[in-house]
């Protein structure tokens, strides 16, 4: 049965103060538990209702750690979903070691993105996309605010990050850094390299002065209507887009 | 002064319910308030702050509607947000006309789209690449609801919408419909004609069978990594960018 210290525990897992003093966080949800099993987290604690149980059997024998049979109702209690009547998950923070870019890899690097929906769907698209380094600034979100986690479904277990000053990550790598900003290059007439480091802005400041210098390329996704400028996360996902689109056709062409 | 029916007016617009009763909806902050001032909607009611009003004296002016200097607390206590130290407005929601796609132009076609979130930000998308006619199936997420209209960031007021039984609109049309699938033809690889209409589904159904049948051409955002998927704000993006693209390189070639 579920002590009063571990209710208390996992509750205590919302706040970004005590993941960090308990080196944990938690994950819910049948899709993100069973992405979690199935990684190289360190998972503490597994609960599921019997419905989860009768679903993943195989996964829950595997496991080693402790396991709870709840109801859906302290589930919800629990986490943040307004509904799971899944499974909640509680692993280890990795530790925040250094990731070096390969000189023929992308990463991306973000300067103060705060919103943890924007991080979520930022980690979801850097997955879709083939890119699974994210260097985050120390003044971005928490990757493992529950509201990251959600919003990444389930990629925060395929993506490596690290969080850094990002002045000084930039300034000792050897890729080109392509910056988006609202006055640089269209990105439809950019000749991208074969790697580099794809920086995106905080949500209201855009990139900061002291990083702007370190852009070898201002890019810009040119705009039809209206809108004075577009979502970060989204933004992101466009410049992936053109980024992996320019190698994919490149490989179709004949010799 | 503000009189207690008003207070309660405004508070009841929270509510899809009240929002149809009264004909009105309600937006906020300083961005939002201003871009729907100089918009042709209807504005019945302008709340706004002393630090608000120094600002935009002109546009207050102008407006001959009922208006309100107020505190913050105020404003934050009739809104949705928790900061809000600039404006608040009631407008009366426009009627539903049947929007009409000319054969030389792109719309966007929503399948229950039920995240007010993700609809706020296609519709700032969409207003980025100059497509401003989006026809929502009946079950979409209400477009006057507080969450769409501050996602949106003032595009809301740029972009024509039309709620509609989705079969009966796409059967009617002559436009080509190109529906966002998991397995469907790469984008880019995809010859667009010069006009259509793209076609997102629900964020966990897709695209519902019923109008399957009714698209022309499947399209799918390839995939270089694992994620399951993409959010469908995001796939809206990028699929928008690509149709743009064509068109925006097609015009730049030499004769």
């Amino acid at each position: 049965m579920l002590s009063k210290n571990t209710l208390k525990f996992i509750k205590s897992l919302h706040q970004k103060k005590f993941r960090k003093q308990e080196n944990a966080f938690f994950v819910e949800g049948g899709k993100n538990v069973t992405e979690l099993l199935t990684s190289n987290f360190q998972v503490s604690h597994l609960l599921f209702t019997p419905k989860f149980a009768e679903e993943n059997q195989a996964i829950i024998n595997k496991f080693n750690g402790e396991t709870f049979e709840v109801n859906q109702k302290t589930l919800e209690s629990l986490g943040s979903f307004q509904t799971n009547d899944a499974a909640l998950a509680v692993a280890a923070i990795r530790s925040n070691e250094y990731i070096e870019l390969g000189s023929n890899e992308w990463g991306i690097a973000l300067d103060d993105v705060r919103d943890p929906g924007n991080l979520g769907t930022i980690i979801r698209v850097s997955d879709w996309y083939g890119i699974n380094k994210i260097i985050l600034s120390l003044e971005s979100a928490d990757y493992y605010n529950p509201k990251v986690l959600h919003a990444s479904m389930g990629s925060f277990t395929r993506v490596n990050i690290f969080y850094t000053d990002l002045k000084h990550y930039l300034t000792s790598s050897n890729l080109p850094v392509y910056g988006a900003f609202l006055e640089g290059e269209n990105i439809y007439q950019q000749n991208f390299e074969e790697s580099g480091i794809i920086l995106m802005g905080n949500e209201s400041k855009g990139i900061s002065p002291d990083l702007e210098m370190l852009v070898k390329q201002k890019i810009t996704i040119p705009r039809f209507g209206e809108a004075e400028s577009l979502n970060v996360a989204v933004a992101t996902a466009v410049i992936c887009d053109n980024v992996r689109r320019r190698s994919f056709l490149n490989s179709q062409k004949p010799l």
